[in-house]
């Protein structure tokens, strides 16, 4: 059936000065699609090159689809070595043209030479529209109709080119009638092995739709992918399993799809109608920074101290210096303090605090390094958990943000 | 000369489950060493499809890279097909079988059968030792010669297997007699055009060693590459035009290489033996969470506050509310009060603020999105700067932390 390659052409991606993202985002869409990819090249910006590459690929495939090489400079040479592959000529696109002058009228700037250079496609290509810059992308046949879809290299260019333009097409050339639809199911405080613990039996028993466990740092994401002829359908085969493993895992699914943990901390807070303030030490800040990375989260967010050396916490977040001899500052003890305390200085509703040792030095053989301990205090109670995390100084920085922001969501949504 | 092209093994890959990271490691790797490398390609777990792109590639190349695809499981088939494409047998290594052997020891677990199969090799191989996993690496030849050399994919096992065992092989095999030597300058506050501006005549002048400017957020690196026979002859050829591009951008090269822009904010700290607060009101976090990230932070690093509520920078900063009624919470007079205030409260000798707007919404035709003020009170006296910086809401946030901590590195070490 349907069957293409993939080629990102620059030579900066074989000196190893950029890591290629986009063949990565291009092979995802079109496994949602059903258009089978068995390969994939780099190739640097020489002429001769791209074409004999070109002419191989499609000794095997049916198309193939580029990205890169498409700008004004003397640099980009993929339409040319495609047109040579072809044995096609280059020919001023009067629509192509149009859409690059268009473009700097936009912008309020006039086009320069070079530009125009862009405007030129092989003989019976399909332009592409590109709205956010001046290399249109285009679609060159060859003779026998295996097709080179060429897309430029700039990720935010490429990635509404495939969604609007390219893929589409795609679709309709190769009759693609079924997608694949995923919906992922956000977890977090539940290990990988205790979901697969929960959810073995429906591993096996589906099959359309299937069921993925992916862990990241500190929390796991179930990805449910369903084909049907339609998004509909599709989603329709997905509710069911969706609601039993929604119930298998009560109490840790925070959201679903594009939601982020911080976002539905955030969510969470907004239906209690409560604010928050954080006291942080071994995460030096991270849990702040995540919720600010929330558009509008001063609503509910009012700040926090980060209380990295003790005296921070004596002096800014009340901890008693008997907490601090007795306990030491990674207590349950003191993070309940320091949550306390920064509830109260804060005016908040809400205080969450994280002390831990993060490494690689401070740790002992009763508080190795990894040790956290985590504290929240509301209006419906206080409660502190120590947990232990490993990797290295980032890792253990990035689970302790991971593990505060899902046990403050926990709390607030489900308590 | 030589020539090599690589291979990224991995049906992942293809599924865009998974960025290739591999590739463009081995390939700078490659590039320093004086190897060309004309191609890179991935395929998935299919032994046919394997061996033949492995005897295309070889129609051009004198050898190839892989990685992945040498783990214990049915789906791991490098071997195999090299095998295949070589028409060579694969032949229990006796070496290779005591290295995995040694590696259940030494983590005191019992070598599995399915990691028997990891211990043959295409017969001839030259095996490559892996200190870090199971997967033994290897070298297989062809009868004329050209070779395939296969690492496996996860990096931590790759790139010390690359830059222990298989280098040194390449370097000998192409008799590589001379290697590029790079040379970083990280710079900050300092935009890359006005860095062309200033040492645009060394560029012409200079074909080895090499310039090349890399603009980042908020800072460039100006990159300095040698060919030389021996690494000590390049350091020797660099020197002179390290110093000279030291001098033309004097009070912005904040370190080298491997230097980052908080470990020498903090390095500069150590040198005047002061410590720091932060008050952070659009970084959200992030300055604080920057410095934390470098072990042994707590010797300088204070902490800090999150003020991000408006009532957090009067009540827990002190700043007067007259300077927020007159001046509004995004000026400088607001940011030198905010540093004022966490410096002396938390007992620093420094303190740095920042307050700005990044968006998307909250911004205004006299302080539109991506206005930042930062304020800097230390020993040596007061400063504040009004910056405007562009992008979307992540990217306001990151380049306000950059140049936050550019700004402050320059007061504590140049002032």
């Amino acid at each position: 059936m349907s069957n293409v390659e993939l080629v990102a052409v620059g030579t900066e991606l074989l000196l190893g000065q950029l890591v290629d993202t986009n063949t990565a985002y291009v092979a995802a869409t079109l496994a949602e699609n059903g258009i089978d990819c068995y390969a994939s090249h780099a190739v640097g910006d020489n002429r001769e090159r791209i074409a004999n590459l070109v002419r191989e690929i499609l000794e095997r495939a049916d198309g193939l689809i580029s990205t890169g090489g498409l700008g004004p400079t003397v640099d980009d040479l993929t339409k040319e070595a495609v047109a040579d592959a072809f044995g096609l000529e280059l020919v001023l696109d009067s629509a192509a043209l149009a859409e690059i002058e268009g473009f700097f009228a936009s912008i309020g700037q006039t086009m320069r030479e070079n530009n125009r250079k862009q405007a030129f496609l092989p003989q019976g290509s399909l332009p592409l529209v590109n709205p956010h810059g001046t290399a249109p992308g285009f679609i060159a046949f060859r003779a026998d109709g295996k097709f080179a879809a060429c897309m430029p290299g700039v990720p935010r260019e490429m990635k509404p080119m495939l969604a609007e333009r390219l893929l589409p097409w795609l679709r309709s050339h190769f009759a693609v009638r079924e997608g694949i639809v995923t919906r992922i199911l956000h977890t977090v405080n539940i290990g990988e092995s205790e979901i697969d613990h929960r959810i073995a039996d429906l591993f096996t028993s589906s099959e359309n739709p299937k069921i993925a466990v992916l862990a990241h740092d500190y929390r796991c994401d179930v990805k449910i992918m369903a084909k049907a002829a339609s998004t509909e359908s599709a989603l329709v085969s997905i509710a069911p399993l969706e609601t039993e493993l929604r119930s298998r895992l009560h109490g840790h699914v925070f959201g679903i799809d594009a939601t982020t943990l911080e976002g539905a901390v955030l969510a969470a807070l907004d239906e209690r109608a409560e604010r928050l303030a954080v006291a942080e030490s071994c995460t030096g800040g991270r849990v702040a920074a995540a919720l600010t990375a929330v558009p509008g989260a001063s609503r509910r967010f009012l700040g926090g101290v980060v209380a990295y050396d003790n005296a921070v916490k004596l002096a800014q977040l009340g901890v008693p210096e008997e907490t601090l001899a007795r306990f030491g500052a990674v207590s349950e003890e003191c993070a309940l303090a320091m949550a306390r305390g920064v509830r109260d200085r804060l005016g908040a509703e809400i205080g969450i605090a994280t002390t831990g040792i993060a490494g690689p030095e401070g740790g002992s053989a009763e508080k190795p390094v990894g040790t956290l301990c985590v504290a929240f205090v509301g209006p419906r109670g206080e409660r502190a958990w120590t947990l232990q995390l490993r990797g290295d100084r980032a890792a253990i920085q990035s689970r302790a943000t991971t593990a505060a922001l899902g046990l403050l969501w926990r709390e607030v949504k489900i308590s």
